[in-house]
């Protein structure tokens, strides 16, 4: 409630949108830097929306900056402490001027997450599975972290062979993982995994052609998935992610690949982001790396293949872009329920 | 004339759309490359499509995969040399797994464009003027190279504060390029630095208000813009930059802030470019650093800043995505005229 009094003050006489999400991401500012300029720069809030945070937080006893730094109170750090918000993380990668991304805090769980991870069920074709390498589910999870969307939120995700719920929960960060997942394999390893670490991470095993199970809908900060690639199955799974959504500022993440799908069918995707209320927040190409999957050779596209020749496990030629949507408004999405073959049209080449 | 026969016989009973630019995107790939994985990776076409693109390659005498390796026959060579295709460059960042980018080739150029950058006009506030970082301007060129969109090409820039026109000219990879500048300073300095080092820019003073000259019209591969951000003045830069296009295939570079744009504004403008036929094909949060201007005490959000600390010359704060859109159609876009203050809207905070 805290949050929607600081946002009604910072709306009075505003010329200017203020978003809810943009009064948490000033405060995870707030808690990484004192300075104008970084706080500026580390929010991602427009400036204009910014400044009436910040003096409605001053207002209302959060914050002061007599000295010329923007300091929290003992208020208003009560207050990011109440609402779950942790400092603001860049994550850049140091070496290409931060254009790329960094693991921070996540590397501390890498080695725990591979060890778990080399016990996990092999991918099978009946659910177009394959998994990203274990370095890229780690670099989803310090992505998600450094947007503001894992410490101390809740998280869903839809689908989960590549083991995101896992490497999430081992960074303790998030409030709550739930993972919908069809495959029983999947579900009895999540939640073995879960109980061994004390993980808090919920398995459901659903089939995602099915609407969301009611107790989930609108419950989540964030979901994660990595759609099949024909139109329509990846219609499902995004209509389900934003179906769990919360409101305005959820966001979702979404694998992409060029290997099934033509600009053509990314753009008709996109034109459903932004009629469900979303924007296309971040769009990072080949951000996710697949492990060749057993089934090469049965997949969907192999006839067609000049050379046929089985790729070594990590000889990696299968990626996906990394796409981050936000709700700005909505969403507007009612769940429908699909039957029949999910993962195949014209432009699939793995299943 | 020979990618439209390349192009009719891949899509010959093809189950899947193949573009004109998959056949070139195939053609930089088989240059990289001679194995099957790598030339799928690197192509970024789908698989489906790709294959038809190699089968019909194969047909006409320009390729051959007898050996297991795909190989470019003397006829494919004089072919991609013809067409000005030069090898796909992937320029991945190799410290944080390929996620952020790296300048390769144009590493060579970077300490000839630092010295003639340091005699650059400064930025004044008349036009909004606000430069990057050398090592930003770097980094594009690089980024747009990596997606072939400079090699060969024809360029045309619009607005040219940060000096992407010289940076392309000195890697002598582009065919062409054009700079469209309002500042006759900019248009002096550029077309001085372009005569003394022998670069192929042409400069020409234009007002973006006014539609593109005639001549321009239709004739370029690829646009590069950082616009102003009120959302009426971006739509210049965009009109304009995609009526430069020659079609289906064509590239555009646009900055976009967050300090200036909400994302209600980004979902604005995402509506706009796919109605306008394009997709959102890479969208890179925080990719461009901006040097700090000497008007910032005069800037708009200036007097609203609770602490008013005149910030550090490098000491950046003001970032923008990269976006990079790519028609799939048409283009639909009607250049229009406009008239008076295209820098302002509420939420502009710098003019």
């Amino acid at each position: 409630m805290a949050l929607k009094g600081i946002l009604e003050r910072a709306r009075e006489g505003a010329g200017v949108p203020v978003a809810e999400r943009d009064v948490e991401r000033a405060l995870a500012a707030l808690l990484a830097s004192e300075d104008i300029w970084r706080v500026i720069d580390l929010s991602g809030v427009p400036v204009m929306a910014l400044v009436r945070v910040l003096y409605a937080l001053k207002d209302l006893g959060y914050l002061d900056w007599d000295g010329g730094r923007l300091v929290l109170t003992p208020k208003g750090r009560d207050l990011v402490a109440s609402l779950g918000i942790g400092p603001k993380l860049e994550l850049k990668c140091p070496h290409c001027g931060g254009r790329g991304t960094a693991l921070g805090p996540v590397e501390k769980i890498a080695a725990k997450f591979r060890e778990i991870a080399a016990d996990r069920p092999e991918a099978i074709q009946d659910f177009d599975q394959g998994y990203v390498t274990e370095e890229t589910t780690l670099h989803r999870v310090a992505f998600m972290w450094s947007r503001g969307d894992l410490y101390g939120k809740e998280l869903i995700v839809l689908g989960d062979d590549d083991l995101v719920s896992v490497a999430a929960g081992l960074t303790r960060a998030p409030k709550r993982v739930v993972v919908l997942e069809i495959d029983q394999r999947l579900v009895d390893f999540i939640r073995d995994v879960a109980r061994k670490e004390n993980l808090p991470i919920e398995v459901k095993q659903h089939d995602l052609r099915e609407p969301l199970p009611p107790d989930l809908k609108g419950h989540f900060d964030a979901f994660f998935c990595d759609p099949t690639e024909s139109l329509q199955g990846f219609m499902v799974f995004a209509e389900r992610g934003i179906a769990a959504l919360k409101g305005p500022g959820g966001a979702g993440y979404l694998g992409l690949t060029h290997c099934e799908a033509s600009y053509g069918k990314w753009r008709e995707i996109q034109r459903f982001f932004l009629e469900a209320g979303a924007v296309i927040a971040e769009l990072r190409d080949a951000f996710n790396d697949y492990v060749n999957w057993p089934y090469i050779d049965h997949m969907r596209s192999w006839p067609h293949l000049p050379v046929q020749r089985i790729p070594g496990r990590e000889e990696i030629w299968y990626r996906s872009a990394l796409i981050r949507i936000e709700l700005v408004e909505g969403s507007h999405i009612e769940e429908r329920r699909y039957e029949g073959d999910i993962f195949s049209d014209e432009e699939a080449a793995t299943t």
